[in-house]
């Protein structure tokens, strides 16, 4: 169902807090969602780990195959902070302190407290664009295509609107959910053939447990309003025919 | 800090709807804190759609090289579910009805309720293994170091204890985390001093924000509880020495 002529992005989640189980990724959801928001899909995520051959080889890869691609973690002041040096070798650029972002550094902490571990926020790949971090100063980064953002999700989320301007995205990709009482299994061949007759609705089922009771939400996504409305009535149909309760639509 | 005489693992998320934002993705943290558990290390995490060439393209790339690939997702009655048949394009086996996992199957229902959906769930890579699933009673199933396994993440997490002998990891993982009141420039120079003082030790810093306060959270792992200690006392001096407070620690 991939359509070539979309904006397509990955998302590199860089961490060992992640990999090791000990940290939830949330930056993958918020990421997505905002993309999705000014059209562009996201069609792969990788988590890896605090590893400099690792980061590059993986930025290599995914900064050719897609249009954008977003790296979340490492930029901090930290020895395991290492994806600005990381991304500057997959680019072959020098790694050196970014004049702007040292002010802007300099100016957030007071000339007194700018010691070496916040210096070190200032290197970046030669020439980055700097991505401005309205929550706590330190600015994120960007080379061709490759958008380097922070891993704490309220900083990473507070830098989103100032990069929407610099992405060029299609139409929005819009979405209905339609949960349902009933079980997968119940609604898997009528389902199968409201999916065959609407080839430009991607169409999901996703069990889900609430309260103690079960249930099915089925999620219509489409770059067209219209084409989810019509997909739509044809569920609503067959949940009709089947008497099947609706538990919400949204 | 990879030891290559680890046995490391991959995970692939299969789903459109973690990939949309959804979904937040629960599973990895499941996962790799048993596999940690076990001694098995995981190093990478792909998030991919419901798309039968993602899928082969994949599991054929991370067969190679990982010692055990995870998939979840995909395993269920609805047309979206098509990790089963991908899984056996991608091992060139037939795509068939196990007859195990359809008695096992028929019994969990009742023949009468054992509709044209659930019997897609007894659908496998030919000669498949069977991973028994307490609770919902459709299994998974594995085909040499491919190890499949359902989206729902109480589910999945009802099936690993049967996997564990079937599994051959390594001393499982020990980790120690101190949390501290201060800032991450605060101790970036004297954490990466112990750092290079303790190679076999994983040190990482994470940045909290907790009940309005923020702080680090210092995580050492390694398979050697001695050079965790021995580390933590190296961290615990300098932190004395600085008069930073102790949040907890364990």
């Amino acid at each position: 169902m991939t359509n070539k002529k979309e904006t397509i992005a990955a998302i590199i989640i860089i961490g060992n807090e992640i990999l090791s189980g000990r940290t939830r990724d949330l930056n993958t959801s918020v990421l997505s969602k905002w993309l999705n928001s000014i059209g562009i899909k996201v069609d792969e995520v990788r988590i890896i780990p605090d590893a400099e051959d690792v980061i590059i080889n993986t930025v290599n890869e995914l900064k050719k195959k897609f249009d954008y691609v977003f790296t979340s973690g490492g930029i901090g002041p930290t020895h395991d902070d290492i994806t600005a040096e990381s991304i500057s070798k997959a680019f072959s650029l020098k790694y050196e302190i970014h004049k702007n972002a040292y002010k802007i550094l300099e100016k957030h902490y007071g000339a007194n407290e700018f010691n070496e571990g916040r210096q070190r926020m200032s290197w970046m790949p030669s020439n980055s664009n700097l991505i401005l971090n309205p929550a706590s100063g330190a600015p994120g980064f960007y080379v061709e295509n490759v958008f380097c953002l922070p891993g704490v999700p309220s900083i990473l989320e507070s830098m989103l609107p100032s990069l929407t301007n610099k992405l060029v995205g299609g139409e929005p990709i819009l979405s209905k959910t339609i949960s349902l009482r009933t079980l997968e299994s119940e609604i898997a061949k009528p389902l199968k053939q409201v999916q065959e007759k609407n080839e430009n609705v991607d169409i999901g089922s996703y069990p889900f447990f609430r309260k103690g009771k079960i249930g099915v939400s089925i999620v219509l996504r489409s770059r067209d309003q219209s084409k989810i409305d019509n997909c739509s009535l044809e569920i609503l149909e067959f949940i009709k025919e089947k008497k099947i309760a609706i538990v919400n639509r949204d």
